[in-house]
């Protein structure tokens, strides 16, 4: 079919080219009734502005890209909106990157950066323990969302948003022992890993260490790596071990609500309820965690809000209004009805 | 940092500048074992293949963009995985676009066209009730994948891979009629909407018919608009209402699990208990649907199988072997613990 110009459309809206791209381009210097008259003609006729220098402008230089490791996590979905509408508000264009569990995220960056010649990159969740020199690689700005690095990085290097993994799982953990319990096992990353089931990790130990309870690891249940990490899979699989061993303990924390929800499928398939047999927690504040049955005990990250910071701060960085920037935001212990107080 | 070279690599592993090139473009003329140690250093050295051509091939001219509407549904997410996948092995770049509620995907998808000269468009998901003027407007082939179409369309004009939602839908629902259920709620799509939501509401009142059950309009129940469709959060408000409305149920059809498990809660949140007051059925078959308490009797979509014909009959389209193609899958009816048999 025939294309519409602009110069269609201005002619059926009696005013100017000029005012039409006004229009379009969302410029101050237009009356809101206009804009909406003109653009209401535009969707009429379906019209698609196609100016080559705006089309160059968005489509070339313009683009943020966000990379996401692991796919299953609903945790990044909420964010993920966020991160759509305040990119495009900017009048960039926003590309998704998912980046599988094998996958390196900075080799997939890089390779993104010289294919689409990205203006910024968040790298939201999954483990990140990469060198400095391969932080290094990378030429445009980015931010780090949701990924608990260890020490060992300079904080110069890098920017990034997300909850003290350390501290909130301190929270939920010592909550479990205020009410009692004293053995509690943990569903958590493998050893070997440095992501944020590693500094949740680190929070338990802390708070069993505060409450004086020994360390027993045969109650420290690493993830299985053949499964998906964090998911239902992996929570119903790891306790269904757990229980088969025999060891004693009256709570599992769960390093996030997905793996917490398959632990209780696992206890009730063995027969057994949540909280009266065991109590179970998890972190993170999915909506599933509300809607399950029991609703579960978790530590509820601000995701919205960690992800318009994150938003923030990249733009800060593209502008060089800054060179780096770290934000904490506090989680909030959520209290529900998978736990309950031991006598 | 200096940049490493095509030659470099080349020199590194002892051979020539083609056979690392081969090794880079899955070329079948070389030896899985030279290419997986060429590959080694690649990764060693951190090498990024920028040769130009290749870059303006795989960004300019090989795209093909995933439209998913509506963000919150879980269902795409093993979907999206195999997208990835069998796209990347086609040696195209993949761009996963969300599509809102309230946007209009085919204008998305002509904006995208322009933008990214696509080669190829999936549709997932959500309503779909444009003209054939409007599908007209999209120059590049598509497929639309796990949506419902109305009638009116002629299937010439497009291609489609789903279930088929009536047939699906009335299993379900036969299922229930058979357990001695006659007094059967559904929530489902607003009347207005053209969707899966609209289609599997048409199975619900089939099934009625052919058990000589009168059709009650008081226990058809659409999803709020003011709140994500398909979602647990609708699901919950729309049956605390219904609760609230006394009138008489034994059983509610939800036409996705995610409202399923919001009907649930609703139950629950009640004093009353599922399957034991009310008998609760979902559809998609989510992996929640298997974890939650009680295991949700659903009909499993196969979503991989899906997934992976949507991008045949895309390829097949593409490589002009097709003009179009319909496929339809059997889904399967999951019987689990939130159901129960009526005396």
């Amino acid at each position: 079919m025939a294309s519409i110009t602009i110069k269609d459309i201005a002619k059926m809206c009696g005013v100017g080219v000029t005012t039409v791209s006004r229009a379009i381009n969302n410029h101050p210097d237009i009356s809101e009734e206009t804009k909406a008259m003109i653009m209401q003609v535009i969707k009429d006729n379906h019209y698609v502005p196609n100016n080559s220098a705006r089309n160059l402008k968005r489509s070339v230089s313009k683009t943020i890209a966000v990379l996401i490791k692991g796919i299953t996590n609903p945790f990044f979905n909420p964010m993920i909106q966020v991160f759509e509408r305040e990119i495009q508000r900017k009048k960039y264009s926003f590309i998704l990157q998912r980046v599988d569990e094998k996958q390196d995220e900075i080799e997939v960056a890089i390779e993104l950066e010289k294919e689409k010649r990205l203006k910024g990159i968040v790298f939201l969740g999954g483990y990140f323990s990469h060198s400095k020199e391969k932080l290094d690689q990378l030429t445009v700005p980015f931010v780090l969302s949701t990924i608990g690095m260890t020490e060992e990085f300079d904080p110069n290097d890098y920017s990034s948003v997300s909850v003290d993994d350390v501290k909130e799982s301190y929270k939920i953990v010592d909550y479990l022992c205020n009410e009692g319990h004293r053995k509690i096992a943990i569903i958590t990353a493998p050893m070997d890993d440095v992501s944020i089931g590693k500094l949740r990790y680190e929070g338990y130990k802390k708070a069993l260490k505060q409450h004086g309870i020994e360390y027993n690891e045969r109650l420290v249940r690493p993830m299985r790596e053949d499964i998906d990490s964090y998911s239902m899979e992996n929570g119903y699989e790891v306790t269904k071990e757990l229980l088969q061993s025999g060891e004693e303990f009256t709570a599992i924390y769960a390093v996030s609500d997905s793996l917490a929800i398959g632990a209780c499928k696992a206890i009730f398939e063995a027969g057994l309820s949540v909280p009266e047999d065991y109590s179970v927690v998890g972190f993170d504040g999915l909506d599933i965690s509300f809607y399950y049955n029991p609703s579960i005990t978790t530590i509820k990250q601000p995701t919205e809000e960690i992800a318009q910071e994150t938003i923030k701060i990249l733009f800060d960085l593209i502008d060089k209004k800054i060179t780096h920037a770290h934000k904490t935001f506090p989680g909030e212990l959520v209290i529900r009805n998978s736990t309950k107080r031991l006598n």
